[in-house]
């Protein structure tokens, strides 16, 4: 397995983090996973059957556990002499066939549970995500040029909060914001688009009619998932940022937000 | 274990996630924990030292885990009945008896490590971290009105990145935007002030004089830690959101970033 592999055309992966059977995000796993398999070849990533160990540990560093050195450096050794872990190679085997990510989780302290956390923590290695160089800029590869590039992702986020809450100026934060360390810091910085995300809220409140009228709209919005256009950030080397640091003054002048980082065109607020 | 009981004055619990020995991480935890207990007790959690499992599961739910229902209130009617896991009480016990919490990790994924993640999911449950209903609101006491309040909380990081990379308007993001769902969603929601966060940038290209100032700079920090002012978000009590919702439109009119949720006085640029 190599860096900057194409995905196979009509694969997707879910990946899916929820602990109880029978749950709201159980069924939702389910009748998403039926409804994609029209369209795409399904492979599934569900991390509490598989009891997928979050933890990154020594394990994960092959023949380089005992040398000094930045860790994700060392995991990526391992991963050059081929010591990845085998649970962890078997996920990146289906992220390199996938052109397409679904990733379902409970939003629990407004982030990913653990689980999902660690499987980012522990597959995303360096040489296999991210880590070679652009000839051209003479920089790594990152933010829309990654090893993961030309795939897209979709987030299917439960909360127990409503739109508002965990909306524009919501007391939560919004949830655009909460999750960009998932979105811009993990799928961009690898190379992945995404698309808006996928929110069910209140998640924790619905009743019948509710939880129905959610599963369907997953349903829906897999149906066609396919042609959405992608919620672009800006690519490192587009020259947006100063070198490979901080946003030139020119654009957005005065602003601070995350949504700084949207390409032009899908940002929802006025540009410059 | 009762909701709402004060801390020990003069306690203090250093969490610790780092898997290697002898890393920077390591030293910095060694050095930190030195000098801390020249003024307080101090009381450790190493998470990996003590194989913190940070999958929630069934068996966090005790007799409930064959019930429907949300996860976090299941969580909570264990909590109630005394079936919370052995290694879950023990974490809560030192978290009761500690004023102030140190909470330390290297930036992974530009959020913490899954292991401490999972410590919040499991451990910060309802019943012990929040959840009891403010009588004068009749609402659930959150946001500067949790379980824990009257404790204080420094969150010592150390990232591969420079200051201007996760600064703000940078690249990855500004740090104190990526980690609001720590610093608001789980500590501010269960009562608990964070100072300004310890950054220690580029961490991955110190040389040894390097390491050594950094060293001294956390020694200095948490000489002087018990007399920091805390940089307090807003509370949910004194009426900035509309119910519990959003922040009102004559409060910073405009902005959308999540600075918006720091308490008059403490945010660093202009208020109405």
């Amino acid at each position: 397995m190599t860096i900057h592999q194409p995905p196979k055309p009509g694969t997707a992966l879910w990946v899916y983090a929820h602990p109880r059977r029978g749950s709201l995000n159980d069924r939702l796993f389910t009748a998403g996973v039926e409804a994609l398999s029209q369209r795409y070849q399904v492979l599934t990533s569900d991390l509490h059957d598989q009891r997928f160990d979050p933890v990154l540990s020594d394990r994960d560093l092959g023949d380089s556990a005992g040398k000094p050195g930045n860790i994700a450096e060392l995991v990526g050794e391992a991963y050059t002499r081929g010591q990845t872990p085998e649970d962890v190679r078997t996920e990146q085997a289906k992220i390199a066939a996938a052109e397409l990510l679904i990733v379902q989780f409970p939003l629990w302290w407004y982030g990913p549970p653990a689980i999902l956390k660690g499987w980012f923590d522990r597959v995303f290695t360096s040489g296999f995500a991210y880590g070679d160089i652009d000839p051209e800029l003479g920089l790594p590869r990152r933010y829309g040029d990654g090893g993961l590039a030309g795939r897209k992702a979709l987030i299917v986020v439960t909360a127990g909060e409503d739109a508002k809450s965990i909306g524009p100026r919501g007391i939560s934060g919004d949830l655009d914001s909460l999750l960009f360390p998932l979105t811009h810091g993990v799928l961009w910085y690898v190379g992945i688009e995404t698309l808006d995300l996928h929110v069910i809220h209140d998640a924790d409140s619905l009743d019948g009619s509710g939880v129905d009228h959610e599963i369907e709209r997953l349903r829906q919005r897999v149906r066609t998932v396919g042609s959405e256009p992608a919620r672009r950030y800006r690519r490192l080397r587009d020259g947006d940022y100063h070198g490979t640091r901080a946003l030139r003054e020119d654009l957005l002048p005065g602003r601070t937000d995350l949504g700084i980082h949207l390409a032009a065109g899908r940002d929802r607020r006025p540009t410059t």
